[in-house]
């Protein structure tokens, strides 16, 4: 077994999960990630925790949903039981073809989800992890030769957190005092409020209120934007294509869009609900181990050097206790790079500048 | 996907396990058994069941249990929530590598299972069904090619079970209303007591308390066993090789002993318990779709032709309601040709004669 994925599963259930002896955790393996569950197992084994393997397989799910007629039982009390029960959710991605579900009919998926809702926030209740072993087919995803995929997702996976956790600190605390901010970049021009606003400091454990490994961002919620933004990072939208985004602000919403591609999904999502036109996040990405994209939104949003606003629903842990924050049924990501001439500022202070921080 | 695969699933799901909608399903699916498990998930979709897939990975187990320190907890409780509110559990074997948890120590592997006694009562308390899915790693256990033992597992899985339960039923008639069986064969001629216990009709259903598929076998619990008998079918018996033994009884008793090979792990079971030496099973193969011993017992005590004759625990479903069988640790199935020259008398009527019943 290559060492990095023993290293990956010490960094999971150590840093990521904190397991300790006698919890209860439900490890997902997915069809390609196999090698990673062993490893996991023998962590979880290493500290006396319990485990239970499921079986997160793609083309299972494809062949049930398809052959369903839709009606489907509300969260079906042994699997609900388990996940109220269990103390940590580790998801290892892993599929062997991204392409895998691309013929279940929206609406069966739909209904799926809606009728597991208390099963999955049983699981968002748990001090669930999510991350990636490569595969082939993720590889594929992002263009690249599958062992300089796996190079890419150890490199962003195996960090000194705890160095980057203080890193991402000094950010924290820049933007937790502050009440606006600007973005300048190509493209862009755009200010926000962030004042009375909590950033969460995203580093890859549930410690940091952080469940996904890797991560490497900090974020907030913003409000009453106003400006222009062009996202220059090509994405894929509910399975289409988009480059280039253009979105116009004024007093919060979006009052004018355009795309190079993909135009209709970004129509799409902004007519979802009111809260879809209005921004849920700003998120500043932090890891310099991402250092190219490849269209998996769990890397390509942390990348250091970039920054990416979601349109929809904003975070409660970025709110103030009992808040209210933007509403809306979608959170869709989308990342601007900050290059040359770009500047990130707080309050009219520069924090970033060509895409470094000041402290870098 | 070969029609066999689906065909199996829909035997699994209809006749062995007779799921209905809204049934709570676990499939727990081996390394090697995702083809069969993806047929599986469009059964059970196509039902309106639900569906909870785990994973049965010997490499999983393996690791898990040699770093754990060997002090389990007992029955933790969200795997125990699960399978105590689970209708069915589906288990779909088909292991990479028969060797797969070798190296894990024994006393770990007694501990484990010890630990999860409650689980494993939840589990048969389901209407479970265990069956295999042919793999490379269990043609070369059978010392076959892969397509050659795909096929073989078809032959055996895929019957008119129908008619094979009509056919079983004759069988169970007549070891209902007898008292006395005798079995003459190569080296083997013994005589054994069943008055008053209840034959097994096991037709691969759990309609018919059988939890095998495929299966193909009646049984019942014998008691006063006097004779020889000869196994002529090679086992594996705690991972070691066995073959030829020969059993001596005396008033129900084994008395001598003795074997080709494997000798000592002969002496190792008898010398268990006290109910080692006694027989718990008498089992008569009727699966004419098993036509060749593959090293797993699975199959091989199903095959047609053959009886099979297990020392230790008896199966309560054999007794009268309340009474108490031969109880031991152990449960060894051995199993002995029927050919040419055997006769199978049940109070001294011809029941079989040359590996043949009386109405083949």
């Amino acid at each position: 077994m290559d060492d990095r994925v023993r290293e990956h599963a010490r960094t999971l259930v150590d840093w990521s999960a904190r397991i300790e002896a006698g919890d209860d955790v439900v490890v997902q393996v997915d069809e390609g990630a196999h090698d990673l569950a062993v490893a996991v197992a023998e962590q979880l084994g290493r500290r006396d925790a319990n485990l239970l393997a499921t079986y997160g397989s793609d083309e299972l799910r494809r062949a049930y949903l398809r052959a369903h007629d839709g009606e489907f039982d509300a969260d079906p009390e042994y699997e609900l039981a388990m996940y109220d029960r269990a103390d940590s959710v580790l998801i290892l991605k892993g599929t062997h073809n991204t392409a895998g579900t691309a013929d279940v009919p929206s609406d069966r998926r739909q209904a799926h989800s809606k009728a597991r809702r208390g099963i999955r926030e049983a699981r968002l209740d748990t001090d669930w992890v999510s991350t990636q072993h490569p595969t082939r087919a993720m590889a594929q995803q992002a263009g690249m030769a599958y062992e300089a995929y796996a190079d890419f997702v150890y490199d962003a996976t195996l960090r000194d957190w705890e160095a980057l956790a203080e890193e991402q600190a000094r950010l924290k605390t820049i933007l937790d005092d502050g009440e606006t901010v600007r973005i300048v970049a190509d493209g862009t021009d755009l200010t926000m409020s962030i004042a009375g606003r909590t950033a969460v400091n995203s580093a890859a454990s549930v410690a940091y209120g952080s469940h996904n490994l890797p991560s490497g961002e900090v974020f907030t919620a913003p409000e009453g934007t106003e400006g222009v933004v062009t996202f220059d990072v090509p994405m894929t939208i509910q399975g289409r294509r988009v480059r280039d985004v253009e979105l116009t602000f004024e007093d919060g919403a979006v009052v004018d869009f355009a795309a190079a591609q993909g135009e209709a999904v970004v129509e799409e999502v902004l007519e979802t609900d009111e809260g879809a036109r209005r921004l849920g996040e700003l998120g500043v990405g932090m890891n310099r181990g991402v250092d190219r994209i490849t269209d998996n939104i769990l890397f390509d949003e942390k990348m250091g050097g970039t920054v990416h606003l979601a349109l929809g629903r904003a975070y409660d842990a970025c709110l103030p206790e009992g808040a209210a924050g933007n509403d809306s049924a979608v959170h869709e990501d989308l990342i601007t790079t900050m290059g040359e001439g770009s500047r990130l500022e707080v309050d009219g202070e520069i924090v970033q500048e060509d895409g470094q921080f000041r402290w870098e």
